[in-house]
């Protein structure tokens, strides 16, 4: 297995996650941008827009190489490499508050010197936390996960907790998911074996989420729920604006500034020290925007 | 002049802007929070919501103190320090998208070992940028700083665009103004001379948008200029959350979240890709959002 096959993975990936929302959302259709990045490779993002069910979703592939940005060569102690990246970015916003927001990204990054790794996650938004719905996600994470390495969902789980996490509002963006970056090969697992890992991640983020956008998306909602989506969406752009890995990677490297920013939702609203009432809804999903929720059951340590 | 003179000073800046505005508004009331800050020190949040010309805007006070933060101590190479910073920040985002945001800050910054500075600013947002108000504007503030040193207005303007410069967009936030930090006594200038400085440029905040908002507070619009006021403001989001230090020094430092993010607008949307039309007063404006723009007339380098 060489990056070409990696790259060739990842845009199968790509066209088979947008037939699939295509279909499910039985309206929008993905407009595609190609992109050349001027240091070397280049992209294609596929946006949709004002769908029956999603109101703003992108899927993007990417592959670029060219000079590794210094502030990686500085945390891998090296004077001087080439770089070569490639992966599928998503983030989903529906039109419903009633349905959640996904994001997913799988990666593989490769530097002159021979060092590589993989990375990847997915995590979902709900703007109100559904118990039920959060543990069919987590248990779709965790069977693939459980497939490859018992101890993948406990780590990979927690380490999302610990990444979508907006410190300044002390609350988690969402329900988390898995998050798992710099995975190379050891004593116990080969490069392929990663390879395969990071492909069923990919192959499960279609099915799981259509089962999601078809179970809730004839949910009835009124102002009142609409109102509190821009609040959460809110949220939404202050984690990737001010934490995010990627997006801060993206941004400083003079990525395509519309394809990294595609994850920002179609409209937010910053309400000064919105309270929810309480005992509502909105209340109860805070409550539930914690890290160390055991949605799946594997432990009886967190009751919710 | 001690602290308590700089922080009496700024309380009371507070107050006549607070009260400027209000008049001006003519319904909005600023509501009031205050706040303690568990390590030393607090402040008064002062904020509007829904008034006649005023959507959302934020008066802030605060005086705090205690151990110097780690970023602050290494930038200055020192090992350990207590720390003191008083100031009045301010951003109002209008209902109108023919009115101007507006934000000001003016600080003070002083540490145990007889460090100390003063720093602030005022720039100017219009969603649409007229010339007229553009010149009025920096011509309020260039006779502001040629009061007290000539080379102050080219000096702390061009600190301003460079400052106020959303990279990733490749433009400014709006027309800039002028940003000065860390002027601290010298030869030429004691300590007194500049909070003279400082109390002339928070005076000078308050007529100069007093001004605007009476000038343009009447202008028709429609749905068009209000989707496009939802774009500059995402834009805004966009520098205070990725480029803006003052934000960035607050929410590392714990400071509290919903005074410093008292600058988000109400509401901002983000639509892919957006171009504006060949030749609209949209496009007319992007044009103008760039750097090293002569609004006064001090030189004919530039053709607007």
């Amino acid at each position: 297995m060489n990056k070409q096959d990696i790259e060739q993975w990842f845009q199968s990936l790509q066209d088979s996650i947008c037939k699939t929302i295509e279909e499910v959302d039985g309206k929008a259709k993905f407009e595609e941008d190609s992109w050349v990045r001027p240091e070397g490779g280049g992209g294609r993002s596929r946006i949709i827009r004002n769908g029956n069910i999603l109101e703003k979703a992108g899927v993007n592939y990417s592959a670029v190489h060219g000079p590794t940005p210094d502030n990686i060569l500085k945390a891998l102690k090296l004077d001087k490499a080439d770089f070569y990246a490639t992966g599928v970015s998503i983030v989903m916003h529906p039109v419903s508050p009633m349905v959640p927001i996904i994001h997913m990204n799988t990666r593989y990054f490769e530097m002159s010197n021979g060092v590589y790794w993989f990375g990847g996650g997915i995590d979902l938004t709900p703007h109100y936390i559904n118990d039920e719905d959060a543990r069919y996600f987590h248990q779709q994470l965790k069977s693939v996960c459980d497939r490859h390495d018992m101890g993948y969902y406990p780590r990979f789980k927690t380490w999302a907790d610990d990444y979508f996490y907006i410190k300044h509002r002390h609350e988690t963006r969402g329900i988390g998911g898995i998050f798992f970056d710099r995975l190379t090969e050891n004593e116990n697992t080969t490069k392929e074996q990663l390879f395969d890992f990071v492909k069923d991640v990919g192959s499960i983020f279609a099915p799981t989420y259509a089962y999601l956008l078809n179970k809730n998306k004839n949910l009835p909602y009124s102002e009142k729920e609409q109102n509190w989506q821009a609040v959460r969406r809110s949220r939404y752009v202050e984690f990737n604006l001010v934490y995010d890995k990627g997006t801060k990677f993206g941004l400083d490297t003079d990525g395509r500034t519309e394809s990294i920013l595609m994850s920002m939702p179609p409209m937010a609203k910053w309400e000064y020290n919105y309270q929810p009432d309480l005992g509502s809804l909105e209340e109860l999903t805070l409550q539930k925007l914690v890290k160390g929720i055991d949605w799946v059951g594997t432990s009886t340590s967190f009751e919710v």
